[in-house]
């Protein structure tokens, strides 16, 4: 089995046994990858990166990634097929030769 | 090479072409985070899920995706093992006999 | 009319003239919040705060104190009440000994 | 006084007693105010609106407001000013006849 696909399980096997797939609409999802996204945003509040606690940031991290594969599981979405689809159409938006070295947005070229 | 190599290595190898990896600090990476999973809820607003433009989810979770690579990669954390962790520790914070059919917080048992 | 009063007004008056009320559900505008608070934080992705579009930045956050009021609109809160009420409370969770000069969270004192 | 003016001068006594402005740069506060709005979001996860701890939502409501408040201040904004203004603009992207009664984004008339 691909590692991809061990996560997925883990997690989809976490939620059945606690019978939460009844709570995970992709509304809902959406928000809580927001909260976790936050909660990882919160560690490093009024801080430079070399002070915040990484242990804590692995965890926040983690439930990031918990929730969007969730998410991605609800729709069927296949996780490494939407990323390379996704990384094509960035690379049309920011070529190299005009964002090599700069972080403009695709408008600001 | 597993699934989620490949996902990480297509993701580096974007990055490194436009010499992007000077901005991408931790702080900043989970700013994108955040900035990228309200581009998600976006597509949620005043909406009930099945209204909602799929293609569009695909895309913004896709980039949730990639900067939650990034700043994992940042970090040297492997993926399938901080999501591990984290379900165990929710696993001890979320037991199955009061978690199960709730959605309750940890603290609310 | 106090100046508070007066912008809330000028806001009911924009959504009740485009008849938006029936999607401001509380849930929603806490999305919506959200979603305007992430586009405040795009602006200062990847850079200094000094290289910071600060007329895009009064945009955003004008946004932010638009939905916010309308969500305190919605449940009939006081603005300045929730407030006050709320800086109390954290002047007991944030003493001044103990916090004066230190940006520690009150639960790593 | 305004009640306006009242409150911003409240919330700038709460930070200089504790000496906090050194910490109180514009891109944090933006951080902050994304970490607050996603406590209040927390409160509406998993839930309907009718089922929402109203008492957390005053506070979480009243944190968003003081950060925004805050860096409204570093700026040197006028709040009322800022928010007028961004209703104006709005009113150009959302006209009346247009954006009556849907809840369409600007860019899909």
């Amino acid at each position: 089995m691909s590692d991809l696909k061990k996560i997925v399980e883990a997690i989809l096997e976490f939620r059945n046994e606690r019978d939460w797939e009844q709570f995970h609409n992709p509304k809902d999802l959406a928000l809580a990858i927001n909260v976790e996204a936050a909660e990882l945003l919160e560690l490093f509040l009024w801080k430079n990166p070399e002070n915040v606690n990484i242990d804590r940031v692995k965890e926040e991290l983690a439930d990031v990634f918990t929730y969007s594969i969730l998410l991605a599981e609800k729709y069927g979405f296949d996780i490494a097929e939407i990323v390379f689809e996704k990384l094509k159409k960035n690379a049309e938006k920011y070529p190299v030769d005009k964002s090599k070295g700069n972080a403009k947005k695709y408008n600001e070229f």
